[in-house]
């Protein structure tokens, strides 16, 4: 398992490279579809590579709630569990614990929680999350931390960066699953200085990867941009640079550009299954009035299964009656259509050509 | 377009033949999957054709009202609209406007009846019927027919009866579409004399194929196995006869018994959304807390992509969360389940084994 940089752009950040997990190969950049509960939800693990993905993420706060760590152990790991035969990166739980639990009781020690399913209390500790994660037998772990909304007081934003780097000592100390990368996160929120200082922290741990976490969060895309941009500038060369729940292909590109190597977020799947589909141009919503007669796919240069074979018209029928299958062949085209802009952006980082190509695509996909 | 019948049983009514559609071959007895809206639940063409299908079922009351004939006429018919190769059965609308809709009047001219979706008012004879599926392109269409309920009173099965007949002749002088066979439809409800008067009052209209209607509509099984054993009787050997609306594995065999060659009904994927799958050893239900760490799939002799890649554990751990993934992969089963049953019933009949098959299969199927 490592972290080659096959090349770098000349006129921005963008990085090309090649990460060598344990299921398989990665190429970077690159974007991960959520499988929240062992499964990107509506679409089969067969459907997930022929959309030309070798990752995908699974969330430790559900899988830990819902079937157990237990089950998963006895079924042979999250990989056998659900089927699926490429990488798999699991975060530490920390996440839907500040945004989906109920009653939470931060400790130096560790989190409590109650379960958003049935009410149930909790402890999660840091050498608990690195275990639950050695369990499912994810390819990636990520350490626990606070990840705190914008906006908030830079005291609350330092208290937060003090512990995650506490708990990112006892997470690094903890871990012991030779095939299994644990990555850092860096927290710090909007504060340049805080973002500094963990990024220095953290990456005294020598993580084999870092996230820059606490971003997309409720701060403006442009304060975000901004900080990534800093954030990233403290973060070794040599690792990969993950920034946790951005999917939106606008957002990427500006990830890519601030030298982001991964990228995961539910955007694509959650927005197909609210009939908002990617195009060339921009967004569609395939519920629209102006479809029910359009014999055209979703966009005629996409390749995926669902432009292949339906119609806009197909489409916004199944949507407006409530037909399941409307639900799959959205999510289908949009990670399809994903994939397919990490294939141009690594094509354009190897010929030197990423900001031109970033600057055409942004042109083209805001014409709808 | 013909109908071939290829070999009787010796010890019971079982015949296996073949019938040439538009689309291609179908062998018989099938079961035809029901697409209700134009889409079979949750399945995508691709799935049914490799799950052994060659023909599925359309309702004409449900694409009249949405998308509307004149938007699948536009998208070049119902097949380019779906995109299913293969052939397509509609029937005429006339179960769903006494089922589904409401404020019907009927008259002998036709049927006035408001909308389930949008309480608009409509009105379909037996000619539009005949029309709406002549626009939908369908392989075989149906004719309008009043479908009466169990119980009723003899002079309401007998009036339904006459409108039926009525209705028959004026379908059978308004068909033209060469591509499309158009099959009649017995009525009677369950009183013999009715049901003999039915059958030669239908087969003097000389359809191609003949449905038996008005049976599934409440009944108890052994009186609608009488009736159908009866019914089947008074329908010439050399045409295919249909019982409409019956779908589970038992009740399949009874009907193949009587000499009855295709079958559809919501059954195998309705039951499939609500966690019940087919095994050799009758249907369990998915949700059941004792699999939840059951590693079997399904049915450990079934050949199915859910069978061949899924455990219990992990369809009810899908189940359990909401995952739409698991109401695909319970319809695959149940469907492959059902084709699967349908080869080997034909084999059973080619070999002249049908009746010991026939008492192994459902002594085996009661078992759980």
């Amino acid at each position: 398992m490592s972290f080659t940089l096959l090349k770098k752009s000349s006129n921005s950040k963008a990085r090309r490279g090649k990460l060598k997990l344990n299921h398989s190969e990665i190429d970077t950049p690159v974007f991960m579809p959520v499988g929240t509960q062992a499964s990107v939800k509506s679409i089969s693990p067969d459907e997930l590579y022929e959309a030309g993905f070798k990752i995908i993420l699974s969330n430790t706060y559900h899988l830990y709630l819902r079937p157990g760590a237990d089950i998963i152990k006895s079924q042979g790991g999250l990989h056998k569990f659900m089927n699926w035969k490429y990488n798999i990166l699991t975060d530490s739980g920390g996440f839907q614990i500040f945004s989906l639990s109920g009653l939470r009781k931060l400790k130096e020690e560790g989190v409590e929680f109650t379960s958003h399913i049935d009410g149930s209390k909790h402890f999660l500790t840091p050498e608990k999350a690195v275990e639950l994660q050695e369990i499912f037998g994810s390819d990636i772990a990520m350490v626990l931390d606070e990840c705190i909304k914008y906006p908030c007081s830079e005291k609350d934003a330092e208290r937060a960066k003090n512990l995650t780097f506490n708990w990112a000592k006892r997470c690094r100390n903890a871990h012991s699953l030779a095939s299994q990368l644990q990555f850092g996160i860096v927290q710090g929120n909007v504060f340049k200085n805080l973002r500094k200082q963990s990024s220095e922290e953290i990456c005294s741990l020598d993580f084999p990867g870092y996230a820059v976490g606490g971003l997309s969060v409720g701060e403006p895309a442009d304060i975000r941009n901004e900080v990534l941009d800093y954030s990233v500038d403290w973060l070794p060369d040599n690792k990969p640079r993950y920034l946790m729940g951005v999917g939106a292909p606008e957002d990427i590109i500006s990830g890519v550009k601030c030298g982001i190597d991964m990228f995961d977020c539910v955007l694509p799947t959650r927005n197909a299954r609210n009939g908002q589909v990617f195009t060339k141009n921009g967004p569609i919503n395939i519920k629209n009035a102006s479809f029910k007669n359009d014999s055209n796919p979703i966009d005629d240069s996409c390749k995926c299964y669902t432009c292949k074979n339906f119609s806009r018209a197909y489409l916004r029928h199944l949507y407006k009656s409530g037909e399941l299958l409307v639900l799959r062949l959205n999510s289908i085209h949009n990670l399809y259509f994903l994939n397919n802009l990490m294939l141009d952006i690594r094509k354009a980082i190897e010929e030197d050509e990423f900001k031109s190509f970033a600057d055409y695509f942004l042109s083209q996909y805001s014409k709808s």
